[in-house]
């Protein structure tokens, strides 16, 4: 299998960078994250879109134009042929003079490997999540930066638990690597608007949801999510994952509810036509 | 020259990580930074004790013990002969198996680079700082995560400033690579005791100042500094350096403080008698 490493396709094996990048010395980077489906990048335009702004406001300059990207991950799938995958693109600090300034030019990495995609059909089970209050950097752009989310993954599993949930005085924001929403009773579905990391799974399941019910981008407390009647998240890997317990509280009746069932429905549905544009 | 990459000495040039590293992914690892003056490392045990205690809390392990780093630490400094120099260990999450987790083995890297000592006497002119409020991720730990200090340097030199001063709600803090003291009119030495890290050089400086001043270590609001008498830097690199202006406030007379200057003096001279420790 071959990565991209700035300006060619090297063996996954041969993928290095020397310790001076700004990646290894200060964790400064940011990347990117898409599912390939059948050969095809789900969603490419919202990914790369997404890329180029994370760039920007880390002061970071992708060495290629999108449009020079893209043909780039077109080569890539190619090349490795792994009909069912994922890509990373990672854009670090590059090679820093001094360990702390960034360099003249950006190092990119782009990595593609096999992906267990979720199982077929909406989950018959909830996952428990716990919850950690913490405030993200720079929440609204994709960087490298997990430290607190991979620290905190020993007492995720201590406490049997799939995920933990961000909140900042009692302000829910996200989990590490997926969006979090709940559904009203009346059956609106919410979602939180501040510090977060703006999703494009999310996006798409705001804009399902959007047609069927009422939606609502806000304020969501802890609070807010003990009187759901159910909760969900979102992540490109993961599609939607129903959520029955957040700590020691059940939400709603325990189960996977009816408005998650019926988003992710819809989602799958829309990758499939996203998909129909790789043919 | 040679770096020191997980249980060899390789040429700097040839010292690399492969892309799955988690610092590469996600920004996952530590590090500790230190001075080496007449090819002796100056408080070496206080700079291995603060890196233990770094990967112990993030879950790393250092794959050596303190006595075995200590002397691949010197075997470094002989086989470089950089008589003035500095080294940097950093210690990482390994090589991911799948970007996330932490891998079983820690990378570990040391790099020994010529620095610039500070110049011989006390500053006779002070800095500009400027502040941003900004509250650390696990601010106790000497993590790789830089992400906020490097994005925001065009800003400090924008602002003609030397460094950037952090405070969470005006309580401050630390600055990214440095620690932040201030002398109040009565020559009490003040230096803020919660969300920093605590630096080698702040624990020396609180010491020596312990012996002539009144000290405190506690809260410190960017309006106690207004009405400070002095303030300075400390830090491994930097020593002590004079801040006589924040933001737009002018601090004190505007000129480096006598309580900085002697203070600034009484360390060099614990860095002779340490370096003694070489010979």
């Amino acid at each position: 299998m071959y990565t991209f490493l700035n300006d060619s396709f090297v063996p996954d094996d041969k993928a290095f960078l020397h310790v001076s990048d700004l990646s290894i010395q200060r964790g400064y980077g940011i990347f990117d994250f898409f599912r390939v489906m059948d050969s095809y990048p789900l969603f490419i335009e919202d990914y790369l879109e997404r890329l180029y702004v994370s760039a920007k406001e880390m002061h970071l300059k992708v060495p290629y134009e999108p449009e020079q990207l893209k043909a780039l991950i077109f080569e890539l799938i190619q090349k490795n042929n792994i009909p069912m995958s994922a890509i990373k693109v990672i854009l670090t600090g590059g090679y820093s003079p001094d360990g702390y300034q960034l360099a003249d030019k950006a190092n990119l990495i782009m990595v593609q490997k096999p992906m267990n995609f979720p199982a077929a059909g909406f989950p018959t089970e909830g996952i428990k999540i716990i919850t950690h209050e913490y405030l993200r950097d720079k929440p609204h752009v994709k960087t490298i930066n997990y430290v607190v989310g991979i620290w905190i993954q020993n007492k995720v599993l201590e406490q049997k638990a799939a995920d933990v949930l961000y909140h900042y005085k009692g302000e829910v924001s996200e989990f590490p690597r997926c969006n979090f929403f709940m559904v009203r009773k009346d059956n609106t579905v919410v979602t939180p608007g501040e510090n977060i990391l703006e999703g494009v799974t999310r996006k798409h399941v705001l804009r399902l949801a959007a047609k069927k019910y009422k939606i609502e981008i806000g304020s969501v407390t802890l609070n807010d999510i003990v009187q759901a009647k159910e909760a969900f998240l979102t992540s490109t890997s993961k599609r939607i994952v129903p959520i029955t317990q957040m700590d020691e509280t059940i939400i709603g009746d325990g189960k996977p509810g009816k408005v998650s069932k019926d988003l992710y429905n819809d989602l799958v549905r829309l990758e499939s036509a996203e998909r129909l544009k790789g043919t």
